[in-house]
């Protein structure tokens, strides 16, 4: 299905908000292109265009968090895409935090609010180009 | 406050996910600049950089529909913001649906999944540059 403006962004590239399917937490945000679009469609996994690794990119390909896909929306200008999924292994931040958006603005300060759920170097080693 | 970065688009547009702060829906997604971050922190309401008009966008400016931010969160890569918000006016898309994502894919089809709150044309006119 091409429900998408690819075409909106020059290099074929929209926005994907990955949102809990239970709980409603936004865990992250990543880009897709069309390929990635079709492959989450197909395989009911959220896949993604890598813009630091320019290449088409599994969500947990090498974590193992993989992010079931159980809902799609698409909004209005047909330019940005919800995915609501079942994220395995409790995290989706490369970081070890459950969700991405784990600092919140406080008295123009960042404030770190969550608690990791993994060790990094446990989970990626010494890779930093996750 | 600038723990964002925004040279990491070339056209200084950093993408922010609105959020309402009660339900967790997400309700749109718009881009920022750095002014209209710096205005959001300092008034409290949702500015965006609209892409379309080039210009900075007070969020609800034309329809009333001003977003309260009660918190901001940022990702791991400090290029991505979510507002949660409280919408005033009930609906933050301008085709009149509380969520822009008022549509889901299923069997390969998008389907309306939500009822309008206004009709656009009570709310803007003809204008469609909204």
């Amino acid at each position: 299905m091409n429900h998408l403006n690819f075409d909106k962004s020059e290099q074929g590239l929209l926005p994907a908000i990955v949102q809990d399917h239970e709980s409603g937490e936004v865990l992250m945000l990543a880009y897709i292109n069309l390929e990635s679009w079709q492959r989450t469609i197909k395989t009911g996994k959220s896949h993604f265009w890598s813009r630091s690794r320019n290449k088409i990119w599994l969500k947990g390909e090498s974590s193992g968090h993989i992010q079931l896909v159980k809902e799609i929306y698409i909004d209005c200008d047909q330019d940005t895409v919800v995915f609501k999924v079942k994220q395995l292994g409790g995290a989706a931040c490369h970081k070890g935090y459950r969700s991405c958006f784990f600092r919140m603005v406080e008295d123009d300060k960042m404030k770190i609010i969550d608690e990791k759920v993994f060790n990094p170097e446990d989970v990626y080693g010494n890779d930093k180009n996750v």
